[in-house]
Order: C-alpha cells, then structure tokens, then sequence
C-alpha cells in the first residue's frame, strides 16, 4: 500500500506493506487531514519516523479481535497505551509512559491507505455525520480537551490568540460554554470563518486595548509572539492555555508568570465522545476550514501547501 | 536618616529625609533581611529607584491615623492597594493594578533607619517571637503562599528545587501540609539546614531517579537548569511551582508543559495571618538561615556578601 513516510530526515511516498487486522483491527482509510504536528514531525520534532499523519476517518475492513466492527465507518483515538500502568488503570492512555501515538510516537500514522489501531480506540461514526467533517474530530477533542484543564462557565471571559485551524476549534469550542470569547489573530479573512462558529474576532492590533482583562487565554498560534500576547491579555491570577505544539526551546518572560501569578496550563489530546455532537452540530462550519483535498499520492506536496499563508486544512483521499 | 538605595544604576549609603507619621505610620526598622529580590534590583529587575528592601521587623513610632500602633512591634504586608480598584475590593492588594510595594515598586523598602507603611498593613508581633525569627514571615509568608495556588493535601508528593533560604522555607512551609517532602540541592550543608525543618533533603544528582514522580515541584532555584530538573521530575497533569523571581528571559521546553499536561504556576506574594504560627513554632529553625547581622552602614557591602556562594540571610540592623 502507499504511504507518507518520515524516514531519515526526509518526507516521500513509499510502498509498505499493507499491516493485517489479526491483532488490532485494520481501518481502510477514507479522509485524513494534515495538522501542524505533522509540519513540525517533518521538521524533526519528536523524532519521529515511520508513516506520519493522526487526523482520519475510516471504514474497518478486518478485526479479528472484535469482528463485528468490520465494515464500520470509524474515528480512532491515536493514543494507545499499555493498559497496565497506574495512569492506564486509573484515568485513560493519553499519558501512559508506555504509549505509542498514531504518527507521532512509535505508531505508524494515517497518511496511508490502511492502519492500525487497538479495537479498543475505535469509535463509531453516527451517520448523519460526513467524511469531511468527522475527520476533524481529532483535533477539535484537542480544542474541547482544554476544557479538562480549565474550568470555564459561562461568565468566563476567553481570548484565543491565533486564526488558524487549531485557533479557530479552540474557539468554536469554548465558544460552547461561555458567551465572552474573542478569537485574536492577524488575518481577516480567517477571523470571518471562525466568526461564522460564534467567536467574536480581533485584529491582534486591536488586541492591544484588551491587556489583563481574560480570565483564559489559549495561545494556539504556536509562536513566542504569540505566547506574549498571551501574557499580555491574561489577568492576574487566570490561566494562559498552552495548546500549540512547540518545536525547540523558545524564550519567556518567566518573571511575568510570577509577578502576576499567572497558571501556564498546557493541553494535548482530547477524548473524541464529547464532541460527537459538535461534529454534527450544523452551527460550527467545519467545512469552511478545508482549504483543499488531494489524492494521498501527492501527500508530500500538500505537506508543502499547508504551509504556506492563507492555508488552512488539506485533507488526503487514499 | 541613613538609607541604602538604588539609584540610577548604583547603590549607595545615602542620607535622605526621615518620612513622616502624618498619613502612614512612620516605623524605626529594627531589623531587615537581604532577600534575592534585593540583589535582582541592584542588577536592574522592576527598574526600581529608591530605598531597597522589603522584609523587616520594626516599631511604630508615629501613627496619626491609628495612635495606638505607635511603640508597637510590628511586621509589614509589603503591598500597598489604592482601596478602590476591583482587586482591592473583592481580594486584597497583591494584584492591585495601582499598587506600590515596599522597596520593590514605587515605594522606599525597608533597608533604612524609618520606613513609611499605612496603618491597614501593619500586624502586631506576638511577644513570644524573636526579632530575628520575626524578620522571616515576608519570606516565609511567600513561601507559604504556594497553598494560595495548588491543592496539598497530606498525600501530595511535592519536591522543592533549591536549597538557598528561599527553597529551604518553601520546603518547611510546605512539609506543615503534606508528609512527602523532598528538598532538593547541590549543597549537604544547606540540605541539612532544611533537614532541621522536616524536609528530607535530596543532592541533585541523586534527583534524576526521581523523575516524573512529583505531584508538586517547586522552583525555587531562579536557574534555567533548575526549571529544567522541575520539568524531570514533576508528573504528567502535575503542577510546576514557578517561585523566584527571575531577571530576563530564559528559554524553556515548551512543548513538555504541552505534551505532559504541565500546570507552571506562578506564585509570588503571601499573606502575613497564616504564618505567624510557624514563626513561632521552635520545630522551624529560622535562626540556622541567618549567616550573618550588619549594621545599616554597611549594608553595600553586605549586599555583596549575600551573593557570595554558601551565604544564606544577611540581617541589617539600622
């Protein structure tokens, strides 16, 4: 089968083996869509090698373990843990020190015509909800797993600094559970599609006359800049979200989390089941953040198009 | 009077005017302490001018607004709040976005024969505690004040990182709340200091077997490596402690905070109230901490001495 690979320092379509269904059950993939991660995998981070990729949606097509799945269209939770440690028995896998992640860590990922994954991650579709919008429920379980961290009701005042995919779901969200919300970013045109899902939108500049006023601030830009707004915007004593996956070690005004004893809360992976009826719910336009699709087989120039200003999520048809 | 101060970039023995008692209480300082803080605004931290210093125990000499603090002993809440703002009114002045604080912002410390404070930030010194224990509670009052911003329980592993005087009386001021404390430092002579307290004392190297097993660590080095170590060995979904007051902008992993599901929390000042019983409390060797007294008019060169290696509290005595 073919897949988009990490291998060394570089990024091709390769033809592997297609993996079997007799342990975990293999998922024919329908949609995968590229996230930022996979941009900074590809950079190096996480060291990653194998196939990349862990936003999909898919159809079962063998499991010996659990037959009935088979012929399921299906999500999958990427983290896959040991099952027997403490963090496995008492809360779920995503921290299990023994995991392996689909793309990321020491799993091969989506990118490709089939995977792998435990019977255990799998999660069925419901129906009245389409291949193009189901393969967002990865990264908005990311975007509604801030709420895991921080306690929002609906008095809390949120800004969500960055207009990009991942921005937007932060936004869309929270945008749930509280009416103040602001989405701050440099891009008009991207504020208007997150405002089509309830977020209110700034331009960054504007930004500048909300200084210390948030009780949450989600710093999903991914840049220090960014990080500094954060900073900026964030009251005494609230709670700046880290949501962006940084690569390398960027500086920081540590001395500004202490002085205005500030919690920096970082956030990874979500659970998928709250946010099923996100994804049928027709108010949140996820089909507005698509900026194109491509056939698998020119995943590595779509890797190079999602780069590029403007673009917001390239989805891959195997 | 006689007063050390930053000026410009120097600091110096001046002769400056005595402050009055006609709107704060004039206090004569009987002794003050040398805090980190106080070498971080010589080198240029909060670009402070005026009279350093901000831990102290004096007497009330004039008070025309409360006459019967005057000949009382007594400590200072080093934050001053305008009493109007939405800070002042629902909390206390920590976070005052108009505030001054003693020998830190817009106000002259304590490293002088008389300070000025309002009436409203004095508390009386119990008689049964020494002048040379009273001199902690600024310290120990920030220290205590990390049960301010995360839950310790009994069962709450914590590790303190550091083991100069601030680290140490995090370590104490914590060991009241949970059975499971380690203090953590490069120095045996130091780390049996904290040992007097109740802390198990840990040398650095020996910490690395320690990792991600910390519910609690506290930073209390003001070193990048020591936020480092911290990122070691606090759990995933752990909450990392940012105690000192760092100078600048260091680097950090931020994409550990993110895929470990790290809370950085900061956490600066304490309230005087709940540690008036451990300035008491003869199982806290407050006096171990002090290297050494000088007078007043040496205090430029006791600034000095306070950042040789192995030096812990540095009184002043006016």
């Amino acid at each position: 089968m073919k897949a988009i690979q990490k291998l060394e320092k570089t990024i091709s379509l390769n033809e592997v083996e297609k993996p079997s269904g007799a342990d975990e059950a293999l998922v024919r993939v329908v949609l995968s869509g590229i996230c930022n991660t996979d941009l900074e995998i590809a950079r190096g981070y996480a060291n990653f090698q194998g196939t990349i990729g862990h936003e999909f949606v898919g159809v079962v097509e063998e499991c010996a373990v659990v037959p009935k799945l088979v012929g399921k269209r299906v999500l999958g939770e990427i983290n896959v843990g040991c099952e027997t440690c403490d963090w496995c028995s008492k809360y779920d896998a995503r921290h299990c020190p023994n995991r392996t992640v689909l793309g990321i860590v020491g799993r091969d990922g989506c990118h490709a015509e089939f995977l792998n994954l435990p019977a255990r991650n799998l999660i069925e579709v419901p129906g009245d909800i389409s291949d193009e919008r189901a393969v967002f429920a990865e990264p908005l379980a990311a975007a509604y797993g801030i709420t895991e961290r921080v306690n929002i009701d609906e008095d809390t005042s949120i800004a969500v600094i960055g207009d990009g995919k991942l921005g937007i779901l932060c936004a869309w969200a929270l945008a749930a559970k509280t009416q103040h919300l602001f989405l701050i970013g440099k891009h008009p045109n991207k504020l208007r599609i997150g405002e089509l899902g309830n977020a209110e939108g700034v331009i960054l500049d504007d930004a500048a006359k909300m200084k210390r006023r948030f009780d949450v601030v989600v710093e999903a830009s991914g840049s220090e800049s960014g990080f500094a707004t954060a900073l900026d915007l964030v009251r005494p004593r609230g709670e700046l979200v880290l949501k962006s996956t940084f690569h390398g070690t960027p500086k920081w005004e540590a001395w500004r989390v202490v002085v205005d004893e500030i919690s920096v809360v970082g956030s990874r992976c979500g659970m998928f089941g709250p946010v099923i009826d996100l994804l049928k719910d027709s108010r949140y336009p996820l089909e507005e953040l698509i900026s194109g699709e491509r056939p698998l087989t020119r995943g590595v120039e779509a890797l190079d198009e999602a780069e590029k200003p403007g673009v917001m999520k390239i989805l891959l048809r195997p």
